[in-house]
């Protein structure tokens, strides 16, 4: 008799906190795809990049918000949730790691301030395939119906197939219903950036400070990139490495001898 | 008659905080060449990734600590630092950003933790041309000089010819005297990682709180990475992109049409 399938076990993350509408709209995309557990930051945790915390020490709660679905809330970044869940709750890594669904784009450079892709790279990093994904709309009563469609849909096409342990994809969703969603395009990561302009106030003892604002500028004019994606209706697939050596780079340099 | 050359402005960063002996080492190795300005954070930022400060206002205050050279400190991150840099003290870009000299290895994986490492791929993406500096020694008493000494042969070398605007260098340099360093060596970066191994303890109350360790595990035996050179004594120069990109993941899901 052929030995029954065991579900995959799924690791859910995010980094807008546990409470947010954005994990509930996962964790509900795909509870039915494998064995769920939930391990997230319990406060908002967006633009902390990469980050992890060295400096104090972590605590973690179980929680009960998501039904039948195991679910832990800890004091950490979205890195932390990940080391966490793998070193002392689920004691194993996961089949995949699931990231988000965040409320905002991650889109172009926010790859590289998101706290939603750094837990989906942190997981890479340790093996574990992963998937970062981000709604074009950040308010809190975002509807999350065309994101959900498109988180079931890539889930269930990467289960059934073989997954390269590293895999890692940066997945951005249009702020558009159903009927307008026009698929899904594997994109690259449009160079863009953000144009900074502080905004300088008085305290009320007359000393200054300062808000971080700025412009989203995209300079990347390609119909091959993610945000030209998002603009046409598509939801955005951008592969993602963490391997940042410059290749080309790297044999200018090693030819003309500057540093020898 | 021709006209004098302007000096080239330099910005400096850390993410130690500007009262340590690394940033101290960075701004005399290259304060004759090129008008030296130091925006750093006010406290340790070390492990905190390309985070931004999006949550909360910034403070920055001038600070006389380096004679000549204006300093100033701000409550940001690394990333906050080159942004309030540009915006709001130089009204500029820097012709050169450095970042460091880093108490601690940022080699290989630790390239994407690294506060170091991130205000520099900030000034990057800014277009600024940038690196970032790190001793393989977390002493506060390091001995910084064979590090002074790779920083301005290397500054010196880069000032001369013009720089690509994105250029991003990850250079670390081994803990020996300067009599057993071999070299400057251009490298990939090593594939490794941290195997996690929280430290799990009680607080006065019965609870449970969790400390982050881990074991630095170098998979990557290649003689062309920045660990192998740290290893055989070279200063390892990690050329760096912000195009996360993996271009052969994105041919390959595009071949596959798994999502169409």
């Amino acid at each position: 008799m052929a030995k029954k399938k065991e579900k995959p076990v799924i690791l859910i993350t995010n980094d807008d906190d546990i409470t947010s509408p954005g994990i509930r709209n996962l964790v509900e995309a795909v509870k039915d795809l494998g064995k769920v557990v939930v391990v997230a930051p319990d406060k908002p945790q967006s633009g902390m990049g990469h980050a992890i915390t060295i400096g104090s020490p972590l605590r973690m709660n179980r929680m009960n918000i998501f039904g039948d679905v195991e679910a832990w809330q800890t004091t950490g970044t979205p890195v932390d949730c990940v080391k966490l869940a793998v070193d002392k709750i689920l004691h194993r890594k996961p089949d995949l790691c699931l990231s988000g669904i965040n409320h905002g784009a991650n889109h172009s450079i926010n790859v590289i301030y998101s706290g939603t892709m750094s837990a989906a790279m942190e997981a890479s990093i340790e093996g574990i395939p992963s998937i970062g994904f981000s709604l074009l709309d950040y308010r809190y009563e975002a509807d999350f119906t065309a994101s959900k469609m498109v988180v079931t849909k890539m889930v269930k096409k990467l289960l059934e197939k073989k997954m390269d342990k590293h895999l890692l994809l940066n997945v951005n969703i249009p702020a558009v219903p159903v009927s307008e969603l026009k698929g899904i395009k594997i994109c690259k990561q449009a160079y863009a950036k953000y144009e900074e302009d502080f905004d300088e106030r008085l305290d009320p003892h007359g000393k200054k400070y300062y808000w971080l604002t700025g412009e989203f500028i995209n300079f990347d004019k390609g119909k091959d990139t993610d945000v030209w994606a998002l603009q046409h209706n598509y939801a955005s697939v951008v592969p993602v490495q963490f391997d940042l050596t410059n290749y080309t780079l790297k044999k200018q340099l090693e030819k003309s001898k500057l540093f020898k």
